[in-house]
């Protein structure tokens, strides 16, 4: 009986603009959704204050006592202790370096609080209930202006030897490339947002024509990927190669990562994995041209299924587990 | 008591010349060798009674009875389904081809049999009783005509979905590098053994000149790994650049795996490994430049201490666990 009562759990995804959550039941179904800005509730106090009152008013809508909570699973945009739960640094967050969340979290709301990175917290949500359900070894990327991931292995997250592990968009695509404070030719340096808008305005400016000018109204400065993307689902040449050259860098990345891992499948997240077909079509056929049959055969690339939920629904899976 | 009697194993390294067989104690201490040629005991019957033999042979100079053996691990060098104890193909090794080695073995000797991958099977003894002993979490790679790897993750070795994962030989560093079956810019294509000849054989042709040219007597055909690596240490500039070279190359993967995984250390054999400091110093110096501090800092680049035993070691370390 017990157990029964314990089967909801509270997500909280920590953006660095604005602060979701929800509350899911044991299904990952959401039942009750909250959301706060993240300047506005500034500094750990006020911040912990803003995620209490978040959810008791999310328990009452669901007619929930606490108790039926099996925890609070928080997602954060940094470096992250996962077994202290414990912050090192927050990027884009001021007021958040060394702090131990878990502990504090978990005195304020009377729950077991879990931290983790929020995209490990997207890899266990997309695999508890998303695209990766059944699976049992898989390797998560969420493409934006960064390029993250997360690595399931035997059915659970696999954060390396210090917590750091997945860092999926500093794997090298070419020894001599671009240098970072990363290293050299690392996979986010090609296919980061504002990489793959920096290759494509750069042939522009070189003379390519695409219907994407047309769509910036005349205004370089003003292409996004998503006005790339339409152009290439308007079937506009040049962004079609844009998405091919991506998918091909991506590929790259995939492969090195297939013949370490051999996970069942990739699933890909995040703002431009939602373009569909104008990407996953040049990935798998790049993909499996930079594999060996054996490998190649069996390895599936999956968009992800839980969009912009992912976050939020992962830090409540994380609780659940 | 029983746990007593049963703390030694046989293991048997199968290669594509000798098969090389000893047992050893739970310490990972080697009690007995033997070996045998394998174009002698050609055939899977041959082979099997040849196994059994040099078996019985190391049982009586030890004093030992059958029943003291856990088991047999027999380490090959080809595709293994390690579940089924099933050897897809042998790729150097004719007549090895669909081959329920661990189910036939097994009978034959009335022992419980593992069958893996040889690479596998020196990971595992290189974080049994080698330079990986208390590690969790390792890689363990071979440098020799083919760069071979394997994965250990919370203490055991990783072999992914489909048993094939570890193939570090095939990460790609260049994604515009050279062409293989396997993709493309794969780093055995680049520190394989022939690779790197050709690499200096192709600078001296240019023009360059090396101690390695007096080594070898004049003639290039004959430079080997070893005659660069013995130019090296005697401070021979050209030589040394080409372990620098190497080491870069290695140094790209190493990053990327790092990124991915965060091992606590990489362990590395075979020939070219035992040089010592000419290639693993150069090799610490790259991967530290082709990482971000707080990945630089906390890994370890190690060489392996089994040398030739890995194998067979290995084997035996399979067989006990």
């Amino acid at each position: 009986m017990k157990r029964e009562t314990k089967k909801y759990a509270v997500g909280v995804d920590f953006g660095g603009t604005n602060v979701k959550l929800v509350l899911v039941n044991a299904a990952g179904k959401i039942l009750a959704r909250e959301k706060f800005v993240t300047a506005e509730a500034a500094g750990q106090t006020a911040w912990m204050n803003a995620v209490a009152v978040a959810m008791d008013r999310m328990l009452t809508a669901c007619k929930l006592k606490k108790a039926a909570l099996a925890g609070v699973g928080v997602g954060v945009p940094g470096f992250v202790d996962f077994e202290r739960g414990f912050i090192h640094e927050l990027t884009n967050v001021p007021g958040w370096r060394a702090v131990s969340l878990k502990a504090k979290l978990g005195r304020k709301l009377g729950l077991p609080v879990i931290v983790d990175n929020d995209v490990n917290a997207m890899t266990v949500g997309e695999c508890a209930w998303g695209a990766g359900r059944q699976l049992q070894h898989a390797v998560f990327l969420t493409l934006g202006t960064g390029v993250g991931g997360g690595v399931l292995i035997n059915g659970g997250l696999y954060r390396g030897a210090y917590s750091m592990a997945g860092e999926i968009g500093h794997i090298s695509i070419d020894l001599h490339g671009v240098v970072s404070p990363q290293g050299r030719g690392g996979l986010e340096q090609y296919v980061g947002n504002r990489r793959l808008v920096e290759y494509a305005v750069k042939l522009l400016k070189s003379g390519h024509t695409s219907r994407v000018e047309e769509l910036c109204g005349g205004d370089l400065e003003k292409i996004t990927p998503e006005l790339l993307a339409i152009a290439a689902q308007q079937g506009d040449t040049f962004a079609l190669e844009v998405f091919d050259y991506m998918a091909d860098c991506l590929a790259a990345a995939l492969a090195s990562v297939t013949y370490l891992l051999q996970p069942q499948a990739f699933i890909i997240g995040g703002g431009v994995a939602a373009s569909g077909a104008i990407l996953f079509n040049p990935l798998r056929r790049h993909l499996a041209a930079r594999l060996s049959p054996h490998f190649a055969k069996r390895i599936k690339v999956l968009p992800a299924k839980l969009g912009n939920d992912a976050g939020a629904i992962g830090c409540a899976a994380l609780a659940l587990t």
